[in-house]
């Protein structure tokens, strides 16, 4: 093999669903590409899938939008740092004007600081149409620097992305602030359908979440997570349609909370960190396979923007939501688990 | 496209390197490869690489390694937790025993526990040869609960996962217990190769990592990770070589220390949960290319169990600690990182 | 006043209970001092403590007890780290050795470990009697740096103390590994007595439990903590029995679980960081109210060393629970607990 | 003892100091009563306070002021949530009259939000004049709930409190969204003075605080925290100047960042959440202690609401960094930590 040139890794992939999916962004039936070296996770996943059909679709709603990028500048004492940052809020307009030249997608909608020591931490936030934005953000974070240093001329550079962003790395802020889509899906699942097609009971749930995905995450130290596996749907999905996978590492941290209503289950993900775009890296002509898949999803129209990118959000965050509801489910069962995954394996 | 049946999705995959590791796993050049959607990714780990070649290596000591399952089962009361755990503490051999008769390869080395209210969670810690190890120690868990509960009948099941394992998910657990490889990278880096190779110098260097890395990730409210972007390397590794690529989550949360000594860099990455097998899953005859690629990273020879597993790991930290070094004296220069971006899509 | 002497500030103090407490440690009625500022505590706390003699008290079980240490090492690289951790794992009754010369109390029974880069982080465990045994690990930690260095002289100093003790710091580690007394408090409450004393039912207290101290405190982005208000108990319960009171930093860190139970609640408190001494700072002839408090309270006994200390904990233990139940149970009626704060504070 | 009646605690009080201040706040030399039974603290926080004469003063810089409280509210499912939420954002007025009708110094000046499922945490962020402000928050929250749900007689109540405000209780919530005073303090030292008076250099206490206050705090789970001992010196004033000491929890998650600068060192202590009044609970008449060190601390005098609590909040936060500044000093040579100990408490 000439190692020089590029070739591909191909991925497994199979087709999932379709997924019923209601709310404020998507209303469809959608089947679903999932790319996994992980091949048991169709089939769960696929489970999931049926459900929601037979219980009236998957409510995913969106509740925010945007991508950020955090600069480090060095003030010679907090003080400077302080009115420099009042400066920045009092003329936001100002830097709006700046990040608009940057894109005709990037549009600044929020700053959040820390001030430590003679540091400034600005976290510069913005909407970027269909693009998951990570070098929209960036390219606007360069240009707001140098704005800033001018009017500034006592702060210097110290870093472009100061971890306060923060991009693929566990932590609390991205859920607090704000990165990427900010997704709820919920379904309410009716006694008969969790007996034969779950095998379980909806107080069997209740009580696993309760165990697993709220005491063990917290004794494990856990940050803003409370799931079985939000990650590995993630994952495949991210895969098949051309993200930036790595960012599963936020769009992981996300809350599993269901409640027992009368004998049956309401059960609901809450993803804050879904962070998905449907141009830029990883999308575009010589990758066909993401292009078809992206097209199947009904995220190739021609829309405004953001659109599509909404689209997928909702798609991918059901997707989540089918596999979550499978596993644990499963988990109800002592042993269903590795049953049911050498069974998979045999067939898969 | 007849969605029913297996297709492939092509991850854009190029060789880089060979790195120069050295230490207590491989002393060997090696060509890494890299399936990623991000291009810019091979050409900054590649300027790593070269680095390694100029200082005689860089030193990957493996520290640790296993793999684990925490279940939780019901008791009475905490008492009675208590008692068991005291029990299954005195009878550590037996337990050994029934997780022996599961897999030829598992080996129980460690068991840590919690009790929350009547809840006891037990964390079975294994070493598993070759393989990642999750399917493993997931059967060795079945067999245990099984063994536990008849022993304790007055036990109930109630997860064969406890979260406290912790797979996938951004918590503490896994690097103060452990979970997967713990591989420590370092270097020392010239002031000359500083200078003209990565323009840069260690102060520079050492100045970004402790604003970035570690002031930058605290606000952020990170959670034992303090690095730049471990987890793009990973990503692209573990889709290049069949892994579970949802472990980087884990694998992501390590730590950047670096000093100035003289003038010349020490630079070091700490990894302590690097999830990763030259067998099962993601490898195999119908995935030809990791084969391939397993192969030209020499993890398919006929060696000790566990061995060629070694190897890839302390491979992978290697590539790991080329990418951080690279986009980190990228970040000491401002409008750098943004440049070579455009420069390396245009050319991508 | 002239301020170079000591003088005294004098914190309201008042006695609740009597608490029923059973289990391993106490099996007593105990009335409990608690200092504070914050006066609507003692009613609060003793609604708890009525409870507890309805319902035929509080099993108060102690799990494990420990104080910890880390020291830091800097080593020449990761692998002369590992060969000196290796060795003295392998010597570990010689480290008990060293110890053992440092103070009649001290024992050392395990050491954990981290290294990072060149650093090498251990972390000494001992039991230390009925002192907290601050000062007792730190002395010890002393002896052991001289000895190690003694052994390994290629190692030098870094710090006595390397925060992965870690004390009075917001953390994980504490909860996983242990640190002070691990204490799990826990009772069926009656339906009648859920009703008639404290205003709720079971369901309620598990629905409030779930969305408040598991759901509220993720998204908080809490670190191994769901629970409502064990700090406030605690800091009142270390300042009536001169304990240092900055360490209901990790002591807060705590799980309350609950069920309903037919329509029974049980419930639980878990606090694996209760740190508590009877002898040491706090305590003593010059702080005559403390002794009285501590007599008052059963911990002035003639036992065997760690009897006295371990009955304190698990009555502090107790206290929490108390006052835990009463304020859970006046947040799931609208109103009550502004309007019970009112009242208190007029009566106070 | 009459076990019915309120008693006192005495706690050892002593002065030190005196400390200079100077910044946006604060122009003084002030002495300071620290309560506490570690009495090797005065000492120790008393050397810091001599380096505050010597180097001009500590710049004690205030960011920003605020006290939170977060409701939850259920709502049928996430869009409706979502509605209220929009619906909250444009009344924005209206929810400040609802505000500022039950206290004459509360004012509402944000509000966050998380929606998780169906349920809506709402995080109510006042200013509360020169009270810590908790119970005015509660009752602010209190009016609120009533007023939001005869708006939207969809959703009911949950909690009063949520947890996500967060009181008490180690999480990242507060020091990214704010709660209390968030006050910078630093101060350059001159090398002589290192020397002399802290036998310590700049470089060696930069090492220092990276291995430990940040490598290690890192390594053991800790949650926006890079400190020695903050906790400490907050205990002691707090318990001296009549605050709700529990508030150290989150206090005490601060950040220490320092530099070498030629070889004087830049020291800084940024605390986000220091949470202090001077009127409310643990203050008055009959707790003449805590009025007399107010009196003498100058925060008795006329001034607008919150001048008086913004004054000791940042002598608050300078005798941290006096207290803080001497631990890390003594850490840097080995074994001066243990003899200090014991000669201050043979003293003591």
């Amino acid at each position: 093999m000439n190692q020089k040139i590029r070739h591909y890794t191909p991925i497994p992939t199979q087709w999932v669903g379709p997924i019923k999916i209601i709310g404020n962004t998507v209303n469809d039936e959608v089947k679903v590409p999932l790319a996994t070296y992980e091949t048991p996770l169709w089939p769960s996943t696929n489970r999931g899938a049926k459900i929601s059909l037979l219980c009236g679709g998957i409510r995913a709603t969106i509740i925010d939008e945007r991508m950020t990028r955090s600069v480090v500048l060095k003030a010679d004492n907090a003080q400077q740092a302080l009115d420099t940052l009042t400066h920045l809020h009092e003329n936001f307009s100002l830097l709006q004007k700046v990040v608009a030249k940057t894109s005709r997608y990037a549009r600044l909608i929020d700053l959040h600081s820390q001030i430590i020591g003679h540091l400034l931490f600005l976290r510069f936030e913005c909407t970027t149409g269909d693009a998951s934005g990570h070098n929209m953000v960036t390219k606007a974070a360069d240009a707001l620097i140098l704005w800033i240093i001018e009017q500034h001329p006592t702060l210097s550079y110290a870093s472009i992305s100061g971890n306060y962003c923060i991009d693929k790395k566990a932590s609390a802020v991205n859920g607090i602030l704000g990165r990427g889509k900010n997704v709820v899906t919920e379904m309410v699942i009716p006694e008969a359908v969790l007996t034969k097609n779950l095998r379980t009971t909806a107080e069997k749930m209740v009580t696993l979440n309760t165990q697993k995905n709220h005491i063990g995450s917290n004794i494990a130290g856990s940050l803003r997570s409370a799931n079985a596996h939000f990650a590995n749907m993630l994952l495949a999905f991210y895969l098949a349609t051309g993200q930036d996978a790595a960012n599963i590492i936020e769009g992981s941290q996300g809350i599993v909370h269901c409640e027992v209503r009368d004998k049956d289950l309401y059960f609901s993900c809450s993803m804050p960190n879904l962070i998905v775009g449907t141009v830029g890296n990883g999308k575009g002509q010589d990758l066909a396979m993401v292009e078809e898949h992206l097209q199947a999803l009904g995220c190739r129209e021609q829309r405004n923007p953001g659109e599509n990118a909404r689209r997928l959000a909702a798609i991918c965050a059901a997707t989540v939501f089918c596999g979550e509801l499978s596993l644990l489910a499963a988990q109800t069962n002592p042993g269903e688990l590795m049953r049911s995954h050498i069974a998979m394996e045999r067939k898969g």
